[in-house]
């Protein structure tokens, strides 16, 4: 049995009903399996475990400068964290603003800045009306209810090539003056996997946006989250755009969400002098500063940014056969089939199917049935919706290997059944 | 020598040339003594140091309800969590939601809320046009600074009384629909220590505002912060409202700053369904969940609201002290001269003395050329401007005994020179 596309009615129906009884059996067995969200299991967070309690004593808590950490202050964070993630992001430490436990909290607090008191010396945006964002797709669903809360915000896809978004579209786009920005994941994108190329990167340095106030929403979530020895490289985006005179462009993200511990990790942004001190206008206003002791507990653990480093050859240990099981049931099971296609990545959290046109609700809706939770299909469009309604993101990193496996032979299962029935015109 | 203001001129500038001799002699020695901030001492910073590796195992890190506190989720808070502040707050777990370590943060982010989303179905405040806050002073400057950073906003100050702030003003305000709320210190008032009285909370609890969206910010700071045997009492405000049919009026804050680690406490707000539902709206694309490890750390600390309570007297011991002090300091040296006011607080950070009017600056300059660093003049005033440069807001809290006499008597020093000043029209 191999292509879907060139089977004649009888050899499908027949098919189908082979399938549609398969699906049955794994209906009756009433499981419960998770591959929703990117959400590192158990055995990595144990990785983390000797940070808890690291700090110990009054004197454990001083930082660098002398500061107790315990106490009030140092609203952009304390300079031995600031050097740590001035390297993870690939600029200096004067550039760095440590934050709380979300980098998502510190992309909505920026675009609520850029809203509420304006970016690049122009109006607040939520006084200039409608205005446009870009947003390239599959895209992380987060990232599209930020820009989603704020109403006076349209988003525009942008689709995803291999080399990342389509740049001449982007090109084109910002010549309009309402259009004011850009999410983007540019190292093993969510959900794609893909890397933006060399020539990405520079083009996106070089851009020439006819509004003042455009920036760059650069979320490096998976900047070191390599799955593979011969990991991706991203150029980086920052030292482009000095070349340029465009260092005003780009805000960059980054945490340790998925390196220590998800909900209590240390999130940063990086961006130029400008745009800092229009962060931290509102900043300075918003807080008095964020946890510092726990900035403290990840310097301790990690020491420097090699310790980080050799920390996520820990994490890959635990993640790539998850991966390696997701990319080899796929072969197997769809590699034939010509009704579904899909990403290799290198790193990051997420494989990205795209399977029969109109066929991804359906999908998701069958494995569901079958206890199988997906992320719901067009979540990785902007409002929800994906045009060809083909895509899907697999999030293979909470359930241990065993399960997985099973959870995949039923996707694929439920992605030939919809393919069957679609082309079957059932 | 007692009363500047019935002294002969004589007299006056002899007492003048006498102080300005012990003044020059406190500035030879080269003092640096800082009464800014209501920041606690390292002394303070100690009575916690358990709770810092109070979590060693994976299984510390579980919830009541079984969550994994390292990993991602859970919006609003963990249930214990819920709880403990519940009672801290004064209502039921259900009516709250755990933010991170700064209740400052999640007054800003209410306030933004309702800027860019609006409340009470109301349109965003941003898109309302020129709108007002009432502003009770003297009051908390960062308080003024929020309202401040949101330029639609023009703050109305409103008197403090002994009982709280001047009720028939706000009444009267209220009454202008495009007065949208109120700041306030309600318990152990920043700066005064006042608490507002049961007639005070009942007239709040029962007003009627033009505006729908009109939200009263109870910032709860010092609930259960008392420095004496016979501490203040407050009326619960939420009960009051429900009594009449009220309870969506208030929004109420408070956090574990000035009870465990100022820089890493835990904060909570609480609020009727309704507006937490709004707030949640927004919540919900800000962040995936605050930092429930420090949650944990908290419960695993006190065990429960009793837990607490007894901590707090720890932190008494170490205040009340120091507030003797002042009070004492203040008694001694200015309390014949007819020259400055204060009133005794049964808690809270801060001592508020009222020097001559158009005095108060001349005293932060004097205290500072001599090494005492204190709140700005004017601070603890909307926009920093105190219409009769009188008010001066001290922070006892930081410095050893020993160097707060020495700030004292300093403080005292330069209040009766700018007053001697003054009265001689130099």
């Amino acid at each position: 049995m191999s292509d879907y596309q060139s089977m004649d009615k009888n050899a499908l129906e027949s098919e189908l009903k082979n399938l549609k009884a398969e699906y049955e059996d794994y209906k009756a067995q009433g499981l419960k399996l998770n591959m929703a969200r990117g959400v590192p299991s158990t055995a990595q967070l144990e990785l983390s475990l000797p940070m808890l309690d690291i700090l110990k004593s009054g004197s454990d808590c001083l930082s660098v400068s002398g500061a107790d950490c315990r106490n009030y202050g140092i609203l952009d964070g304390i300079d031995e964290a600031k050097e740590l993630f001035a390297q993870m992001l690939g600029v200096k430490p004067e550039n760095v603003f440590i934050g709380g436990n979300s980098s998502l909290n510190m992309m909505f607090d920026t675009i609520a800045c850029f809203s509420e008191n304006g970016i690049g010396g122009e109006d607040p945006w939520l006084l200039q009306g409608k205005i446009k964002f870009l947003c390239p797709a599959p895209g992380y669903d987060r990232h599209f209810g930020v820009t989603g809360f704020f109403k006076n915000i349209e988003m525009i896809t942008i689709p995803m090539t291999e080399n990342g978004p389509d740049m001449d579209m982007v090109e084109k786009y910002v010549e309009d003056p309402t259009v004011k920005g850009i999410w983007c994941v540019p190292k093993y994108s969510n959900p794609d996997g893909i890397t933006y190329s060399d020539e990405t990167v520079k083009r996106f340095a070089a851009l020439k946006p006819a509004a003042k106030d455009f920036r760059i929403m650069w979320d490096n979530a998976y900047c070191i989250h390599d799955l593979t020895d011969t990991p991706d490289t991203l150029l980086n985006l920052y030292d482009e755009c000095l070349k340029n005179g465009n260092e005003d462009l780009p805000i960059m993200f980054c945490s340790t969400s998925k390196i220590t511990f998800p909900g209590s990790g240390v999130a940063a942004l990086a961006a130029s002098k400008n745009n800092l001190d229009v962060l931290k206008s509102r900043y300075k206003f918003q807080t008095i500063g964020y946890d510092k002791l726990n900035m403290l507990r990840h310097i301790r653990f990690f020491n420097n940014y090699e310790g980080v480093v050799a920390h996520m050859q820990k994490h890959k240990a635990i993640l790539a056969p998850k991966f390696e099981l997701v990319i080899n049931k796929l072969t197997e099971e769809l590699g034939d089939k010509n009704i579904a296609s899909w990403h290799k990545p290198n790193g990051g959290y997420f494989v990205s199917v795209n399977v029969l046109n109109g066929c991804a609700k359906k999908v998701v809706a069958l494995c569901k049935e079958a206890g199988i939770n997906l992320t719901g299909a067009g979540a990785t469009y902007p409002y929800g919706i994906d045009p060809n309604d083909s895509n899907i993101r697999i999030a293979p990193s909470f359930p241990p290997l065993d399960e997985l496996a099973k959870a995949l032979d039923i996707f694929c299962l439920c992605t030939k059944i919809a393919a069957a029935e679609k082309l079957l015109d059932k």
